[in-house]
């Protein structure tokens, strides 16, 4: 698993068993108002416990997490916009890092046109979906904020080739810079000039996972030291980490691929069609369909309704079940998600325009 | 060879044999009012022909060069502190680099100790040697202005893994950040803010060619393309090299090894002192010497006037063969290159003070 080739993770569980990633399960009745908490889509975490404990005890804590400048914002993403707002309105310190340095080393993505996505894709959308700016720290990994760097310095110093790659697998010099500069990214909320050493949490998807444990070592070797200069303390940041979201038909759902996600930008009536003709959990013919029932957990629609579209459960348990006992027919679940896509595009679109004007003054 | 763990350098012409820097012999002549050129102090270069044109034709070029905040500023030193006097002297634009992050990540030094050692010894004694601040461009590696930093993700992205270690050998990601920055220092007087395109000479000891080779493929790559967002024209940059002086009791000058090296910051008698107990070229005994005659080639008290204390080639001249030729006894050289030394550093260190305030002013 690394972070720049992403397929589908087939085994989460495997990631607990093998990188020491603990499971999620207990506080998932904790937070039942949320749905990918309740839902397990948030599966896993490190060190959640001393964010909760800022939580309950209303002490300051950081949320920190990246965006990857590359092309469309899609229902994937979305996800992860939800957490970051989740967080912020459960008194988190939100920093969000639009990474135009990866996208330049690892993806040969211009700074330019980097940021041009970053502002109108990510952070507009952002916005619309519910983003509050009061509080909101959102940088550009080339901004080049002094103590930043110097961050980045600390880190280089504190790791050795081989933790690389036994945590990279194969390196060459922009991969080395790209990974320093995530743990400079996850490690600046706590700059002082940023609120200081305080508990962060870092929501992410699975694949991610590796920047966290390299963030986490360099952390705990800063934190247990007090270094002459340079004068950085910091907590070791924790995680949650969220699953992906499958390709409309099969395989993953990503940015370069249009057949395989819903952008929020796009077409209401194209997203629509897209549903239409998506991977589902049917049956070969209707006949089976009714005899065997169909299999949810197979389907991309079914999929859209569990992270996006249905928010009540019992809704959302009423699918499953008429889907399995063979009662509901793919093609009216279709139309059905079609219609709600449809409408949360529409919605969500009418929003567009007036977050994109925020996304653009919050820059200037 | 490479540029952290410098010893003595035995052959000085394997190094333009294997690594194709080309012998400064041609211009010798038409420098011979500088001493480090005309007595092939200076032995080497790449490219200096365009340097060359921008002094005859009064072009715009650029000098620059870089300084590893350590330790005393001493007589090696100081042959660096004259060229960089020399070539602003001859019309150069002059950038001088606080390596503050190099010796952060190879040596340990605290940023804050390096800004004082950069500032109090080596700015200072620039200044007291003649330097003007009139279009000097001083700066540290951390002081993270924007595009500088951007260089150094461009180079990263223009170098791979194995030609780093065909020119450094075994490598950290702190070595590798390290000479990243290195490349961005050298590179740095071409940014558009600091004059844009243009030759520039980085006169550096010989020791320091593992930068330069690197920094000439990664600028010969990026003027051979044009980066969309990036931006960034630059022309290769060129470079002379020169000679080390040796340690006092032979070996090699070294700012940690007090015996070894006379400070331009350091008590004159004590200096003096020194110079009486230095490694001659004198023989056993005194017999010996008038008959086999003395070996100024070995000798340091020698290789001070050669390199500092005797400007007129006549007197140096004389200085050889009285000592050859066994006339000249190693006691009565001593005093005399004792009382050069000492009167040096009187005068030097007079003009001290106000070099310091300057040096503070200049960085405030």
């Amino acid at each position: 698993m690394d972070p720049w080739t992403v397929g589908e993770i087939a085994d989460y569980g495997k990631l607990m068993r093998e990188f020491g990633m603990e499971s999620f399960d207990a506080y998932r009745r904790r937070f039942d108002e949320f749905r990918y908490m309740r839902r397990g889509v948030v599966f896993g975490h490190r060190d959640f416990a001393r964010i909760l404990e800022c939580m309950d005890k209303k002490k300051p804590y950081a949320m920190m997490t990246g965006l990857m400048p590359s092309g469309a914002f899609h229902m994937g993403h979305k996800m992860v916009a939800d957490e970051i707002i989740w967080f912020q309105e459960h008194g988190a310190d939100t920093f969000i890092c639009a990474a135009d340095v990866e996208s330049y080393l690892m993806r040969d993505k211009s700074f330019a046109e980097a940021r041009r996505i970053a502002v109108e894709e990510y952070l507009a959308n952002y916005f619309a979906l519910g983003l509050k700016s009061k509080g909101l720290h959102f940088w550009f990994q080339s901004d080049h904020v002094g103590e930043y760097y110097r961050l980045r310095d600390m880190a280089a110093k504190r790791v050795t080739f081989n933790e690389l790659t036994a945590i990279y697998g194969e390196l060459s010099p922009g991969k080395i810079v790209s990974v320093l500069t995530q743990v400079a990214d996850i490690l600046h909320p706590q700059l002082e000039r940023y609120g200081g050493p305080r508990p962060t949490v870092v929501p992410v998807g699975a694949d991610q996972d590796p920047h966290i444990r390299l963030t986490r070592d360099i952390a705990s070797r800063l934190a247990a030291e007090r270094e002459g200069g340079a004068d950085f303390k910091c907590q070791v940041p924790s995680a949650t980490y969220h699953k992906f979201m499958g390709g409309l038909s099969g395989g993953k759902m990503s940015s370069s691929d249009q057949k395989s996600h819903i952008a929020l930008t796009e077409d209401p009536a194209a997203a629509s069609r897209k549903v239409m003709s998506a991977k589902t959990g049917g049956r070969a013919t209707a006949e089976e369909q009714r005899r065997l029932g169909g299999e949810p957990d197979k389907c991309m629609v079914y999929e859209l309704y569990l992270y996006h579209l249905m928010d009540d459960d019992l809704e959302l348990a009423k699918v499953y079940n008429e889907c399995k006992c063979g009662k509901l027919t793919c093609g009216e679940d279709k139309r059905r998600c079609a219609d709600l896509v449809e409408r949360f595009l529409r919605a969500h679109q009418e929003r567009l325009p007036s977050a994109r004007e925020r996304a653009e003054r919050l820059l200037h």
